[in-house]
């Protein structure tokens, strides 16, 4: 939702104010948008523009090696002529002005009447068209001006700053727009200031190919894919317009519109860049990030742009905009690291007692029935964690045990003290977060506690692991009882199965009743007020809600008690 | 949302991959990370890390005059000790490391192991904790680290460039985090890859102030506030809470969090500004824009870091990395434009006919009743623009009318040609987009067949200027009859009104009764697939509901009609 503004209707303004104020060193305010400081030798003026809620497009590309200066209109509107003529005569030095701009009615209207007065007082005055929509028709000169803007700004900035004559700069973006063909999607409607709805909404799971970008939903709906299949859509759909070129060096726009971000777009590009590689293009540069938005719409759209020579050198070309900037200098003296990844450690398992292989072989059993549980109760726990947290706790829960057994999985033959340290390494590196590094070195040290040679497994072995588990986590986490951590799960647990062990009941009882206790005193933790962690700012909001850490600790011993009630005959564990 | 991945659970390791695909020129991917490449010279090492989720940190921020390493986590996930160690290895020029991130508990622990394990194989690690979230505790040292990381960061990535030992460096990077304060708010949750339905949710028109960067909801809910009040709100919070410093001089950073945009931030950053000026507070190369996001949260936090004189130098410095970019060069030896701004035309008015003052008269009365008529319609008129254009036709609409209102209300002794001139040219110029250039074309036109001076302003003047504004309009525009535009209501009005003014009837009755064939008309371009204009390419969006210009045509002269027939007895237009 956009709900930064004073008055909705003087949103534009107000913004092109923070921005003037923001680069006043090198840009300034006119009458209808802005216009770029001068160098020392005058070049042609490249005049882009359009509505506002496109940042970077148009006021942040002006700028050294792009534009000269941008008419900025009101949202999504085409500037009047009165304001592109503003700006054009301001940004004119004497070599005449560049107007480029997207296929839209208004924008071809008011950029029009401004060239003809412009031409009218002497002032040579050249239009550049953007048509890189494939989606909005099948007729290249009806095409609307989205994304690919950039690549024909990019052409028509660096040729003006290599010094090109007017002519030149112009056909360097005509040559920039004929070679350049854009298709992109959308997930979510943007919001005006001021509004409360979207300005279109889409059926659930759904997004519209062929996005406009100015807030229009797409050409069609269609289901939602998954990247791959994305990408392959995208790539498909601008192969079937390329142009006729034998070029086969591309430059690459991945572009965000607003609300998909970096993170989303990286992961897209890395399904594309192999359809590139397939259909025998090489990305030249590409930009993934947001060059053209529409607020904070959700969707991107992928521009291929054939490059020639001459183009060629015109995107490698340095920039330096507000919103965009590109230098070869900072790089250019670079070279990898060159270093050797520290070797795996690789002592070998201790062979283990014959009651250690039977332990083993149950607990590589127990970490596949562990992972079902644990995957079974991500959402639960992830919703638990969201309340107060950052909601990711189920998610590093599952990771964490996946990755223990897969790593313990071909451990055939190994004790249960190799096998434990093995499940704890694994945990700590794959789940990552505050939970990944606890269990790991939980485990760990259980693992060291148990050892792989006991010749006998029994209720005093488990209670020895028990309690390593739980001095590793309080030396780590430095909680106390009362804190609203695992440890308020961990230490009833720990004390019970102590005191049963010691009054000489099995170990499958022992546990199965600790576990019993720990699922009520991780529910209890629901009462307490966080006093560690990431949750402390949040302590209120999450009084009510039990600790996830306890509840995933309670979930985990319980499903351990039931499969040593269930395997005592076994005589692993007694 | 988060839509874009292939398995949610792989989200993270897939836009690393994407990434490092991206920027393999300057980086490289190590288990657990990003490696930047070398320069030619080995400076101290400094590796941020965090969770992923948040970019451009970590990764992006890696580069000449920046990180030299990056460890990347699951997204809001603290990555693991291991890999923490893997990459700074990976990043150590033999100078030793500083790792530095922010103070989150899982952070904490495993940076921490991973610093004792490099320190016992003689790798000098050091460990800078941001804390500048003054929302997150009283107690500076349990402060968490949000977007103050990146001055942080900085300052560490500057120090190291400028070839500091280790100690330097370290000492830099605390002198910047004591410097340096943060507070935010968040306006909506993220979505997890994934997930349905966002991490948090906010009570309706409210904010979370305080807001965490992961996810994390805000430490209290409060109205949302306009632009104004909040830039207060968050320059009050920070002084309440400024480091003890003669400085004024202060680094300044407004944060997106990801679905709040650039334009939103440049229109509070217009706000705020003025407050530091009253606090005498000077801000040094601001940043504006996205450098510690949350996926598609939405929020922004405002920090300020006051710099003494080294603090200073190490702001300014140069940096490259992928997600920031600046260099002092290229804006050197620019120097702002001297332009003189064309004066405006100073014609004089014509001194009206009678009969011309009197519908002079009228004719701004009647623009008060049309700015009524059209911000009661403007967001209806937007609704059904939204259907498949832009959504911008009612705040075009009340935009022109205002202009045009506005600009007429002084002109009291002007005759009719002259008003109606003075009008066409602020709607044009105010309201921008397709329907300003017609409209104000149109009422230009309109007065210029008008003129000042008629003996009598009967119905036939009221058609030449019907006339000349259609005329007008069909030059412009090139829309037919049929393709769905304002050209639909206008011909059947004006052939309508022709039609009845050669029988003689009055303007008045012609006027009322050409309206409502002129409402019928938009109302039955509901049923037209719409052929000109921005619409073109979603024409089968559009079938069902009627032509915005029609409609907002059909509701002007509907007005104008009443306005006549209510001001028959002042006989100035019979």
């Amino acid at each position: 939702m956009t709900v930064l503004y004073n008055d909705p209707a003087e949103f534009a303004e107000d913004q092109l104010a923070g921005f003037a104020d923001l680069y006043a060193d090198r840009l300034r305010v006119v009458p209808g948008g802005v216009v770029g400081h001068r160098g020392p030798t005058p070049i042609v003026a490249v005049v882009v523009g359009g509505g506002s809620g496109h940042y970077p497009a148009f006021a942040g590309l002006v700028g050294p090696g792009l534009a000269s200066g941008a008419v900025v209109g009101n949202i999504f509107t085409s500037p009047s002529a009165a304001q592109v003529y503003s700006v054009a005569k301001a940004a004119d030095q004497g070599l005449g002005v560049v107007l480029s701009f997207g296929n839209y009615a208004g924008d071809i209207m008011n950029f029009g009447i401004a060239a003809e007065r412009l031409r009218r007082e002497g002032i040579d005055a050249r239009i550049v068209v953007v048509t890189d929509d494939i989606a909005s028709s099948p007729v290249e000169q009806e095409r609307r001006g989205i994304a690919g803007d950039f690549v024909i700004f990019k052409a028509l900035g660096a040729a003006a700053a290599e010094g090109a004559d007017i002519a030149g700069v112009e056909r360097a973006g005509r040559a920039a727009n004929a070679a350049t063909r854009t298709l992109g999607v959308a997930f979510s409607g943007c919001f005006m200031p001021g509004a409360r709805e979207p300005l279109f909404t889409l059926p659930v799971e759904h997004m519209g190919v062929g996005l406009g970008i100015h807030g229009e939903p797409g050409i069609r709906d269609a289901p939602l894919l998954p990247a791959r299949e994305l990408a392959r859509l995208l790539v498909d759909g601008i192969l079937a317009e390329r142009p006729e070129t034998p070029a086969t060096r591309v430059a690459a726009i991945l572009n965000g519109l607003g609300s998909t971000k970096h993170e989303e777009l990286f992961l897209l590009w890395n399904e594309i860049r192999p359809l590139l590689d397939e259909a025998g293009l090489t990305p030249v540069e590409p930009e993934v990030g947001e060059l053209v938005t529409s607020l904070d719409m959700g969707g991107c759209s992928l521009t291929l742009s054939w490059l020639d020579e001459e183009l060629e050198g015109l995107w490698h070309a340095d920039a330096y905009a507000p919103g965009y900037r590109k230098s070869a200098a900072p790089t250019a003296n670079l070279s990898p690291a060159v270093f050797g990844v520290s070797a795996a450690e690789h002592e070998s398992a201790p062979t283990p007692s014959p009651a250690g292989a039977a332990l083993a072989a149950l607990l590589r059993r127990g970490a596949a029935e562990l992972q079902r549980v644990l995957h079974e109760n991500e959402a639960h726990l992830g919703r638990i964690d969201a309340v107060a947290g950052d909601g990711d706790h189920g998610r590093g829960m599952a990771k964490g045990i996946d990755a223990a057994a897969a790593a313990i999985e071909p451990l055939d033959g190994a004790g249960p003290g190799w096998t434990l340290r093995t499940a704890g390494r694994a945990w700590a590196a794959e789940a990552g977060g505050t939970s990944g590094v606890l269990w790991g070195a939980g485990l760990e040290a259980a693992g060291e506690a148990l050892g792989d040679v006991r010749p006998v497994y029994d209720a005093s072995a488990a209670l020895d692991a028990v309690i390593a588990f739980a001095d590793a986590i309080r030396d780590l986490g430095r909680a106390e009882a009362g804190d609203k951590t695992m440890v308020d799960a961990l230490l009833p647990f720990r004390q019970s199965l102590s005191a049963q062990v010691a009054a000489g009941r099995s170990a499958a009882e022992s546990w199965r009743d600790a576990a019993v206790l720990a699922s009520e005193a991780a529910r209890a933790t629901a009462a307490l007020r966080p006093r560690k962690g990431r949750a402390r700012p949040l302590a209120e909001k999450s009084v009510g809600t039990p600790d996830p850490g306890a509840t995933s600790f309670a979930v985990i011993v319980d499903t351990i008690g039931a499969l040593m009630s269930s395997s005592t005959r076994e005589r692993s564990i007694r």
